[in-house]
C-alpha cells in the first residue's frame, strides 16, 4: 500500500513548484500525509509572508475532510451548513487551493498553496496533485 | 437528581454509534457533562479527522448554551443577533449536530456528533439524546 | 498490518477502566491512534477535571515520541537535554501515565492516564497497554 | 548582498537530509529566513510526528536571538538570567539542534532539527549551516 513518503511528497511539491514559476508566480506550498502532517514545505522568493500559514492550513483543511477547500468553502458560506466551520480546529481554510492527494480512491494526503489569486493557487494545487499520475510505480 | 455519569454517558454514545453504523456513516462523537466537561468519545473508522475537534465543539455549544447548535446557528447569521460568537470560547460550532442532553427539562450535559451532511450528523445525535427515554430508572 | 482502530481502542481503554475501579481510583483515560488523532476517551464518575486536557496530552506526547512519558520527563529536567519541551506542540506532558500502545515493535498507537498520583496513572496506563497481547487475532 | 532565498534553503536542507540520512537517522528539518519566516521543511519518513513542531521552534529560536539554541538553553536553566524564556513568543526550544546561517558574520537565516538525541540534532544542524561554506557565489 502506498504511503506519502517524503520523497513523493518532494515529487508533489516540485511539480506545484514548477507551475507556479512558469506562472510567473511566488507562491507557499505545503504537503501534508494521511495522518495529516507536514512532509514538505517550500516557500518561492517574496512570496506572502501571511501564506505560509495558509497553505499549511488548506493543506491540513483539505485532508481533514477529504475534500477540496474550495467545496468546503459553498458550504461554509453563510446560510450554507457548514457556515462558521473555519474557527474549528485550531483554524481552517474554506477558500480554494487544497486539494487531497489520492491513490486509487484511497487519500495519501493533501497539498496547499497560497500566494496568489485563489483561481492561481488552484491551478498550481492541482500541477502538484496531477503529478501523482505521472510515477511509473503508481500506476502499473 | 440524575447526573451524567459516565455509564450513562457511554449509552448515549453507543445509541449514537449504533445509528451511524446502521446508517452505514462513519462519526465522531462526544459526550459532555453538565460542566460541560468531555465524559466520552468515540471514533469511527475511517472518520474524518477534522471532526474530531468539531464534535466535541458541538457538544460543548450545545451545552454553553443549553440549546441546539442548530438553533444556535440561525442566531449567528450575518445580521442576526449573535453573528460572529463562533470565534467566542475558543471556537464554538454554530451549525447542527450537538443537541443537549436533558432529564425532566432540566440539561445534564450534551452530545455532539460530526462527521457526514449536518443532517446524518444531527439524526444521530438525535438518537444519542433519545436514549435516555430508554432507561428504566430515568422514566419511572 | 493492524492498525489501532476503534474497537482495538475500546478493548485498551476498557482494560485501563476495570484496573483504575480494582483500584478504587477515578480516572481519564485517553486513546490516540497511529496518526496521534483521539479514538476514543473516557472520564470515570468523580475523575479531576484538569486530567482531562492532560490524558489527552499524554497520549499525544507519548506517541509524537514514541516512548512512555516518564521516559521523556528524565531527559526534560533541568540541565538534562530536553529542558523545556513541554512548551513545544501546544503543551507536552513530561511525567507518568503516557505510553505507546506496540504490536511487533510497530508503534500503533498510545495510551494516556490522568486522576491520582503519577505511580497509579502509569498503573492503569500498563493495565491498557498490556490489554494488547490479550487479543487473540493479535497473537498468532 | 546575499539573501537566504528558496534555492539556497533548499541547498542548506538537503545536506543536512544527506547528513542525517549517512547517520542511519530520520530528521524533521526546517529552515527559517532573515525574517523567521519558514523557507524550507522536510520531514524523512518515520521521523517523530512531535518533532515537527520542535525543528520549526528550533530554527525560530535561533533566528529571534542569532544564537544556537544550546546556547541559550544554558541562559535559560533555573537559576540563571533566562529562565523560563521557552513559554515566550509562543513557545521557544532551549536546546541543542538550531543554529543560525550566516553569511560573513551577517544573520541570514536559521535551520531546526529534531528527531534524535540533542547531540545528533545539532551534527545534522551543523551541516546545514556548514553547507554555506560550499557554495562557489557565496567564498569568492
Amino acid at each position: 500500500m502506498i504511503e506519502l513518503n517524503y520523497e513523493l511528497a518532494q515529487k508533489v511539491l516540485d511539480a506545484a513548484l514548477a507551475k507556479s514559476k512558469a506562472l510567473g508566480l511566488s507562491m507557499n506550498v505545503a504537503v501534508v500525509d494521511a495522518g495529516s502532517n507536514l512532509t514538505a514545505f517550500a516557500r518561492q522568493d517574496g512570496a506572502w509572508l501571511g501564506s505560509i500559514d495558509i497553505a499549511m492550513a488548506k493543506a491540513r483543511t483539505a485532508r481533514y475532510f477529504d475534500m477540496p477547500t474550495e467545496q468546503l468553502g459553498v458550504l461554509a458560506q453563510p446560510g450554507q451548513p457548514l457556515f462558521g466551520i473555519e474557527v474549528t480546529n485550531g483554524g481552517l481554510v474554506t477558500f480554494a487551493g487544497g486539494v487531497p492527494l489520492t491513490i486509487d480512491g484511497r487519500v495519501i494526503g493533501a497539498i496547499g498553496v497560497s500566494g496568489s489569486t485563489v483561481e492561481n493557487d488552484q491551478e498550481v494545487a492541482l500541477a502538484g496533485q496531477g503529478e501523482l499520475s505521472r510515477i511509473p510505480s503508481l500506476t502499473t
